[in-house]
């Protein structure tokens, strides 16, 4: 009575359709398993490049995919756009907002992380976070709706003979020197000094102000510190303040508070913020708490060496929401090189299980990280070799042009759109509505 | 002291940029004046192709560019984002949201029209219509969320046995069959039955109706009768019931109550409805209420020969807020290409003010007009020669074709990034969030 769907055989029911829970339905599609990968939206997000919608450059499309159409010929898959509020692990059933409870033999857990506050969460009306295409249309509103303003201003200044605007009238703060917030604030800066020049007639690039403000004492703490300060020099070349070893203590709408983190400087700022945008800091999502094991401090569910639950084997936990030691004994980062590594091991597994083989331990193969932060600059390593500037720019492109073009190839939009429309294929279904399909912000399965 | 922004030349302010503001303002680039275009929004949209971003085969970036981009080389012209609520036509000022005026010696108002729910303004909540972007996307939520909807409920029963869900869990009504009202049922139905059967794996086409409801006794009602006939046959070759001489009387957010409109039915039904669109009639902004000038019965501002107002001859009104007589002494139809070609006239005349030449009335040049149904499927008149199906379809799809293309000309989309990202251009700088920059729903100058 636990096989429904497709009947003998077991069910793997897969909670999040991001890199992890899809790279794991994808590796069963020949396994004798029914596959259902349920999510809460019913697109697929390629992150790492969410920024760039974010800053305008790229729309939704070009980085999600509806789930239901990349598992479109996947016979033993089917995808169910529900929002989970828990899990019985006893009764072995995903719990659904709806009331419903689905059957699993195997549960894959993969619902990614959602953006903390450290304890504020008022704050995340000011500054959103960028973690789904909803967050990045948000982003992206906010900030082309400063240069509005800001031009509205200055037109107003200038219809009535004033002098311009006040320098702080155009100030983004970006909290968080992460990949993403360096991310994020170089391309904001771009666009302040480069694109919006040729379409606003009166803002100048120097009525534009971006800060980036980092707790830790440097930019990129994951990176190797020579990277950092590479970094930090090209994030400032492009017109980017960098304040490390700065916090965020309180926030309004226009307004952030820094303090210094170490105890030496007595900085203590209330700096005016046109748009605050929050970089810092991942938790993971409360349904996480019905699952049997222990966490790590940012609450990361901690996994066996084979990525299960000890207390309950035929559990897997993968991607954001495991704390996975890696061969150094740290827990590895929340990158999606990772995630997908967990999901084919993770669905290799419980292949395993299924012909009665053991399981493999997961190891994960580090191919190194980059982080780009405007043209022609970026941040790269991988193993000892480590490179900036340009050289880096260009591996990162190539990677991304690569992805996106195997993402979606296509000709002239709109052959293509005739091509989708004649052979009765919708592209580019996403709901990225802002008003999010199911209220409660709980289950945080876009990523 | 009118003449700020760029001293001594004559300020032309246009408040829109629809089809007829955008053209006027284009056509004055040469002019010795400067042109200043106000709109709500930041971005023009190819309104005629809106139904295909709400039926999710195009994107907002395929229809819609931002209005900065569009004159982002016309020297004399400046672009302000901002909410229109009144006129001074004494003072010469048009009054923004935020307390300004801006001064104007030529004024042409194109602020488009709004779906009028004839007085039921609560049912705008039940039955979204389609006038922007916004409109669009939210529209495209709806309607895929209920096939999620239905997914989800037909899980549910398979999961526990039970008999399928009951045969109405899918139906989309549309009301009003103009041609939006005809594209977007004829794109639900084919989204029902081919596009999602690939896609879903439990609910069937079967499950799904579209219903069409229109209160004339024919669809199409501006079209020659024998086209709305075929239009008729092919909307119901694609499974949608038309329902003619048919008016919505009662609505709530699942359910339409439908009573015959002719006095010899005693039709009258009421229909559960998982998903309403709103197509039919169209109201005017009411800042039109501040122009000193004749009204039509749905609010037009009826205007003389040369388009401007009698009262206020530096006062033009084009597009869907004029009533303008055609040749035939009816009012033009509220069309792009009517709109288009009264933008054009309204600049050349106010250049003909600047050379002292006496103004030229205007004439619509009728090239006829088209609807498209489905694939394949469409219905086009031009003069006295009339055709449907293929034929019409092709010619439908050819124009529609050339002008995406002209659009958005570009290969590959992520070389088209590559280059505007690396020559400092940003594009789709939509701001398509639902939650509409200004909340006012007032000013309505989106289109």
């Amino acid at each position: 009575m636990e096989r429904k769907l497709n009947s003998q055989r077991p069910r793997v029911v897969i909670v999040g359709g991001g890199f992890a829970g899809l790279k794991a339905a994808r590796e069963l599609s020949r396994a004798p398993v029914d596959v259902l990968l349920v999510d809460r939206t019913n697109h697929h997000v390629f992150q790492p490049l969410l920024y760039q919608v974010a800053a305008a450059a790229l729309s939704p499309r070009d980085i999600a995919r509806p789930l239901r159409d990349v598992l479109r010929r996947q016979r033993n898959a089917s995808v169910l756009m529900a929002e989970v509020v828990g899990f019985d692990v006893d009764q072995q059933r995903v719990l659904l907002s709806d009331g419903d409870a689905l059957a699993y033999d195997f549960l894959i857990v993969a619902v990614g992380a959602r953006h903390s506050y450290f304890g504020n969460d008022n704050w995340e009306s000011h500054a959103p976070g960028l973690k789904t295409i909803a967050d990045a249309l948000e982003l992206r509103s906010r900030i082309l709706l400063e240069f509005e303003r800001a031009e509205r201003n200055a037109t107003r200044a200038a219809l009535s003979d004033q002098s311009g605007p006040p320098e702080a009238s155009l100030t983004f703060v970006v909290v968080g020197a992460g990949p993403t917030g360096v991310e994020m604030a170089g391309a904001i800066a771009e666009i302040a000094h480069r694109t919006m020049r040729r379409n606003f007639r009166l803002i100048r690039p120097e009525m534009t102000r971006t800060l980036l403000v980092e707790a830790a004492d440097r930019v990129l703490p994951p990176f190797p510190e020579e990277l950092s300060v590479k970094a930090q020099r090209q994030l400032e070349d492009l017109g980017v303040e960098v304040r490390c070893s700065t916090r965020v203590v309180e926030m309004s709408d226009n307004s952030v508070r820094l303090v210094a983190t170490d105890a030496t400087s007595t900085e203590d700022e209330k700096v005016a913020a046109s748009c605050i945008i929050w970089a810092a800091g991942n938790e993971v999502s409360s349904i996480l708490a019905d699952l049997p094991a222990d966490r790590d401090r940012s609450g990361r569910v901690t996994v066996a060496p084979d990525l299960s639950l000890p207390a309950a084997p035929n559990v897997f936990v993968l991607g954001d929401a495991a704390a996975c030691a890696g061969a150094d004994g740290k827990p590895l980062p929340g990158l999606a090189p990772v995630a997908t590594q967990q999901g084919s091991a993770a669905a290799d597994n419980i292949r395993r299980d299924l012909k009665g083989r053991s399981r493999k331990a997961f190891s994960y193969w580090d191919r190194g990280s980059m982080a780009t932060i405007g043209k022609a600059r970026a941040v790269a390593w991988m193993g000892s070799l480590r490179f900036g500037g340009l050289l880096a720019w260009l591996a990162w492109s190539l990677i991304h042009i690569l992805f996106l073009i195997g993402f979606r190839t296509r000709v002239v939009v709109m052959l293509e759109w005739l091509y989708l429309y004649l052979f009765n294929r919708r592209d580019a279904r996403l709901l990225h509505s802002l008003r999010e399909p199911h209220p409660t912000p709980d289950c945080d399965s876009e990523t």
